[in-house]
């Protein structure tokens, strides 16, 4: 079987980088133990190889089509709903009382990273239902609770996040799509929404739209946002379901992530659309807030879960493929080598594990943040809460971004092969290029980054992450042989204060467009700091397994873990000097340059 | 119409950046004047709009297929080849002794610029053809001469470059496909190519291979390798077409470029297949070199031409989509702006345009140097030489690396619908990563640089280049107003420098393995600097240009080359810090790494 993971990894991030069994000493999590989560890591990982796998290449051949107004998707949708809901993989993160598992996060996050490594598009289907699940538990009605959240979770209806529209993409405050007020919380919805992920399909019974709407008269903008469910099919007064007026009126062809559906729907068509009201009127836009932050680590871990497929399809492929010689050794009659004992060949494979296993470090890490601001109280609460919050751009853009080159860096290993369809990273490639888009561009990203985070509570959160960065240095430098790195790190660190320093005043002296205008290179200049910070963490653990006794293989792990440490300092955290550069050198380029300048 | 490619820019390339006019003051252009020239490119402009842009899109979707043996590919293909034929385009740069327009090599350039831009699949076909033809015509008799050349120019047959093999990709010296002297000069030929671009279809009449085998007892590796002439149909004793026991086994199906087939073939499986040796016995290699010399530049000038369609499809999208509203005005009832003028999307915008039209600067720099190497002779002509050769591997390489980022901007300007088959951008996406493989990897070009090209004659082509780069700086210097460009090549300058000397060291104290091992990062350094230099040469040309009195359209397009240039030296080539830095920084990971430390 191809490898699309690799559990020796996923084994020495929860037990040896994250003490994940340390969460059951808290109440919330007390009836789990650490034999509980091996379990519920192989159950995942069985279902990925059997069920999801299989049907990567042909969810995306075999791509979702719309006939007679239905969405038909490939036929094992309705399975893997089936199973993810019979297995309780949907509900596993919800509490006992919603129906839950009462799972850790980051134990969920394990599993989802199997899941998305091994076919992100049949996953997406079973995220999309959780976090509208997540929704309705969180803010709506006991009713709606009821009505809608067991058949979400058991895998029956399927939920989704209908946000965009036409004319306001990544502008939310700029939608249209109308409430009007019918009885109690019951409301009339005329409206279209674009790319609405599984938005209609025929792998399901019912569509749940957590949909953003304005309410008749609502305040202009995004403090006039509510949010509805919007079912394709409505409980009529006989507790049938019949027809909620919801016309699904094109799919969309897309570059990858083919097999889950993106439509356009259209609401209201024959006035006899309705939704219901979640929460409080106008508070639609806060409140999707949190499923969109928790959307954002799932689009980190996407990317992430796509590039270690692809990582490993092209280690694979380089360990087995002879091509060329040593350059000191040009003698034709010799045997070619694997094309892995080429340098600039095993470059590109410690890229992409640098890529792969950092991102999925820091993921697990706010994961970890999410869980310990689940189970603490005031202070210790806040702190969590903060770091989270200040992480989650990052964990959601650098993924993404660098999964592209990361996936494509896959494709170059395989050479002419790699373009081809008779190997799966070109599908990777494809796959991964919208998660820089989704769930807010990168260019947002950074905006949330350098517009809010590093703003929060009087810059709170920033110096919050400083105080864990300087805690691990320490840890670091008590190792011992780890001080390079040490040093880089906080080299690094100082050169984030300066930076920081300078936008401050060029926020004071030219105002808040200038301070964002470089957003998206302070947000890689972070990034990298930060995935630093994990890999210094990775490193420092490894270094202190292998001054114990170890076998053969794991030093051979360990090993692999200290080049990749030394591979993304030396090559990927030197990026910094250059956006640094950049974000204080006061040219103003990209206010100053006029539409016009672009014509010809 | 949609545009995929400035008018104005090529102009200016042209017209005021290199003096091409001046071409025909030599004897071999001398028949050429400018008015000819412009009219060639109106032609050129009106066949690609008339005959390739209209059919981009569905080459792709309707790809070739193999059936009963023989590949259909999309029915434009005949049209496209039989108007390529009439025009003269396949033979525009032969001499008029080969049936050709002798035309320069630079407007010839310009003229593939647009084809490929408008559609890079068609236009695939008729280049394949030309390379071929020019091999036939450089080193073969006059009876392969008469036999081949005037058919392939016509257009009727196709010509190919069929080198790959399974076992050999990158490693031409390990090709096993067998030639077996039958008489004259003519061989019985056995073995399997795969990859062969536009190896097989029903477009033309005829197919004719240009194919690296071994004679039967040659010596081992490269130097015995031959060149033939292996026709699909052959010509018998009656002078009728018949079959040449080449049998098509598949077609690849692609990520992009998926207009031209890509075939397996097999010859000989009858034993019945003959191929005739084009020039000496092996003597193949270097012969065919100098077509994938050519083949090189071509291949930076498709990832230009690709990457110019997807940045003026972002360029139109961006100006005419609305969307969000200044940071500083965040009032929904007011107007929302065209998202061009959000300052990261004008970033975006100026990182695609400082990409397509620095790579066409130095593609159209080797074009030059091309021409004035042809017409001049003695130091002139060896100057020019081994300026073409240093820069190859930097206009194959720099293009398509960076053609991939470009086109993901493009993407990434349109937000969702970029991920969409709705706009073309996907496919730009698609189509480009092709090139960063095809006629030798990044990784090959950085070994061809630092392993063979600025070794040459002891270094001479290396110092040619920088008394190039000083003569550029001096100009500028000259012009006021551009000091701190002039300043960042020259310290540029004399980091490359350094790492040069660092490398030399590295190479004696440590080998040639250690100085290659990163060559791919030198090339990508000395890439930056080299684009760098045409952008400066362009800004000069502005600069100049705009302190004489120009409209107010000429003055947009200025200053538009001056924010450009800048945008170029303040986020690209302050990436030549990291690059040396890592170059320098002496620890050899990649060659210390060892396979096994990948494994778990």
């Amino acid at each position: 079987m191809t490898k699309f993971i690799s559990q020796r990894n996923i084994r020495f991030m929860i037990k040896e980088v994250f003490d994940v069994k340390s969460l059951t000493n808290h109440d919330y999590y007390s009836k789990h133990n650490e034999k509980m989560f091996d379990m519920v890591i192989d159950e995942a990982l069985k279902l990925a190889v059997k069920l999801m796998y299989p049907v990567l290449e042909e969810m995306d051949r075999k791509y979702p089509v719309l006939e007679n107004g239905e969405v038909k998707v490939h036929k094992s949708v309705k399975k893997i709903m089936k199973e993810f809901g019979k297995g309780g993989w949907i509900a596993s993160a919800f509490s006992e009382e919603h129906g839950g598992e009462q799972l850790p996060i980051i134990i969920r996050g394990v599993a989802s990273f199997i899941f998305v490594a091994s076919n992100y598009s049949a996953w997406a289907f079973t995220e999309l239902s959780a976090g509208a699940a997540e929704l309705i538990t969180s803010f709506g009605s006991q009713e709606l609770i009821d009505t809608y959240v067991p058949k979400m979770l058991d895998g029956k209806w399927q939920g989704t996040m209908a946000l965009t529209e036409p004319q306001a993409g990544s502008s939310l405050s700029d939608i249209t799509t109308i409430a009007v007020p019918d009885k109690n919380s019951r409301f009339k919805i005329k409206g279209v929404k674009i790319f609405i992920s599984a938005g209609d399909h025929d792998g399901v019974e019912n569509i749940i739209h957590l949909m953003l709407a304005k309410i008749e008269n609502a305040p202009p903008g995004a403090k006039g946002i509510s949010l509805f469910v919007v079912p394709k099919k409505r409980i009529d007064d006989q507790g049938k379901l019949i027809l909620n007026d919801i016309t699904t009126t094109s799919v969309y062809h897309k570059l990858g992530y083919r097999g889950t559906p993106a439509v356009e729907i259209s609401m209201g068509e024959k006035d006899d659309c309705y939704g219901w009201l979640v929460g409080e009127e106008n508070r639609g836009l806060i409140q999707m807030f949190q499923m969109m932050n928790e959307a954002r680590i799932g689009v980190g871990l996407a990317s992430c879960g796509i590039a270690s497929a692809a990582y490993l399809a092209a280690l694979e492929y380089t360990e087995n493929r002879p091509q060329g010689r040593p350059v000191t050794l040009k003698d034709p009659l010799t045997k070619q080598i694997p094309i892995i004992e080429h340098a600039d060949v095993k470059r590109m494979l410690l890229f992409q594990k640098s890529i792969v296993e950092g991102s999925l470090s820091l993921i697990l890490q706010c994961c970890m943040y999410a869980d310990l601001k689940k189970v603490s109280a005031g202070d210790e609460k806040e702190k969590y809460a903060l770091l989270l919050d200040l992480l989650t751009p990052v964990a959601k853009a650098f993924p993404s971004e660098y999964g592209i080159s990361s996936t494509s860096a896959a494709i170059q290993c395989f050479g002419g092969y790699g373009y081809c369809e008779d190997f799966p990273v070109e599908q990777y490639f494809r796959d991964v290029r919208i998660q820089a888009i989704h769930e807010g561009t990168t260019g947002i990203q950074g905006m949330d980054l350098l517009g809010r985070k590093i703003l929060l509570k009087d810059g709170k959160a920033g110096l919050l992450f400083i105080e864990e960065v300087k805690k691990s240095i320490r840890v670091a430098r008590e190792i011992g042989e780890l001080e390079f790195f040490a040093d880089q790190l906080e080299n690094a660190m100082k050169q984030l204060e300066k930076v920081v320093d300078f936008l401050f005043n060029v926020f004071g002296e030219k105002g808040v467009d200038t301070y964002l205008s470089d957003a998206s290179l302070f947000l890689e200049f972070y990034s990298l700091i930060v995935i630093s910070w994990q890999w210094l963490i990775q490193g420092t653990t490894a270094k202190k397994a292998l001054s114990e006794n170890c076998s053969k293989k794991d030093t051979n792990f360990y090993n692999g873990k200290l080049f990749t440490i030394n591979y993304f300092f030396r090559y990927e955290l030197v990026k910094t000097y250059r956006l640094a550069t950049r974000l204080m050198d006061g040219d103003d380029l990209t206010i100053n340059m006029k539409t016009e300048y672009f014509k010809d």
